[in-house]
């Protein structure tokens, strides 16, 4: 093992240096740690989900770490070095977005936009601007314009598969990190961990939402998210 | 009266629709309020400070609201539309910037940059980002770019003048407005409440973190600011 994070274990792959494989565990945590549950059969389901997109982003032509999964809770992927920026790209308004600005949850944005997060849990993901990046020597300008295009890109390719699954997807946080061949590709994780989804009809949040605000149903709607997005022909 | 602020009170002139007189009170605030007091002769010191300060703009060929001080508490400025973003300039981290990426306060930055804080007391003054920026409608991205050239260019000005007074400039706050003609111009006050100024050489804060981390001396401070900086030959 070479990492145990929150949500999941990386383990490295003997006589493989280029792959680990990443194990998806049950704990759920919000609002940085301060919150903390296990949920049975969360791993298993998003592994499922995280399979079926990145499934979809390969035949859209979207690198990622993906190589294939192995059983129901672990999947091999190529290891690469984090880039420690969280990358969200928002369709509508939601969480931490909605009290920042004061605006209502829900209001769709004229255009998806990203926004940088530190990944450092000492300071709680502190929201950062370029000129921040820039002082904490993370990304260079030229590797944000690549994530920054990337996470368009990605956002585009998933709420058209998504949108055939009857799901909106509200906003998503993305990782990426360098190859040793140095090209920047998606890594991490892409479930209702990472992202908000709602009902496209009746705008249900079907996501980490249930378990952040204790609405309940936690587990059926990760289910749900499977179940549809399964059906889908990308 | 038009409004009373927390350090400040605007009087429209009978007869001058395009002036407003801008009166310093001895209020001192911090935290978004949470912290109050009332510091006899504050408002004397800020607005004499501030008006050696716009002077030297006036000097550099900046325009500002500033037309003239009036008495030992009135200054006459031109009336502006606020645009209600703090345009924050960074020479050295400190305070909510070492906070929020772990940096030790006193480093360096190789540039000076700038930040946005959105003016509004309800929501912090959160920091926001550009995408923030459209999506809330309060500057298009070519007032942006204003802004933020004219904030460096007074940051130039302030600290070769503050130079010659022993005066480090570690940061700035400054606010722009909209005159009638449309042209965007630096207003608010400059000050101890709205700069950290440390001692050239000691590094001694001169500025109002004496007043929010509880140091003692804060008048002394702002006096000191004032000694130094009147015999400055701009
Ligand atoms: N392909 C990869 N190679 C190396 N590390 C990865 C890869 N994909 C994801 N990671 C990292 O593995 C960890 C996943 O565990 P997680 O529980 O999500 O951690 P955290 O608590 O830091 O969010 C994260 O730190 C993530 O950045
Ligand atoms: N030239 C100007 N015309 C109109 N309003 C101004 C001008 N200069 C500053 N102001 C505004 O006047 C108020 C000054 O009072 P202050 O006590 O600093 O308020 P606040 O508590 O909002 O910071 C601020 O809202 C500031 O934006
Ligand atoms: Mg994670
Ligand atoms: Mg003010």
């Amino acid at each position: 093992m070479i990492y145990e994070g929150k949500a999941k274990r990386v383990y490295e792959v003997v006589g493989q240096p280029e792959s680990v494989i990443v194990v998806y565990k049950d704990d759920a945590t919000a609002f940085n740690g301060a919150k903390h549950a296990s949920l049975e059969g969360k791993g298993v389901l998003n592994l499922a989900i995280s399979t079926v997109i990145f499934e979809w982003l390969k035949q859209a032509g979207i690198a990622s770490h993906y190589i294939r999964t192995l059983s129901d809770r672990e999947m091999l992927v190529r290891r690469v070095e984090i880039v420690p920026l969280e990358v969200v790209i928002r369709n509508r308004v939601a969480g931490s977005l909605a009290k920042r600005l004061g605006i209502a949850e829900g209001v769709t944005l004229t255009e998806p936009f990203v926004e940088w997060y530190y990944k450092n849990d000492d300071l709680g993901d502190p929201l950062v601007t370029e000129a921040h990046i820039r002082v904490l020597g993370v990304a260079t300008p030229e590797i944000l314009a690549s994530l920054e295009a990337q996470a368009q890109k990605i956002n585009q390719v998933l709420r058209a598969n998504l949108h055939k699954a009857g799901i909106e997807l509200v906003d998503a946080k993305f990782e990426f990190g360098l190859t040793k061949e140095g090209t920047l590709i998606l890594a991490d994780e892409i479930s209702p961990d990472t992202c908000r989804f709602w009902d496209t009809a009746t705008e249900e949040k079907l996501d980490k939402d249930r378990f952040r605000r204790d609405l309940g149903g936690v587990m059926e709607a990760y289910q749900e998210i499977l179940r549809r997005i399964k059906g889908v022909q990308a």
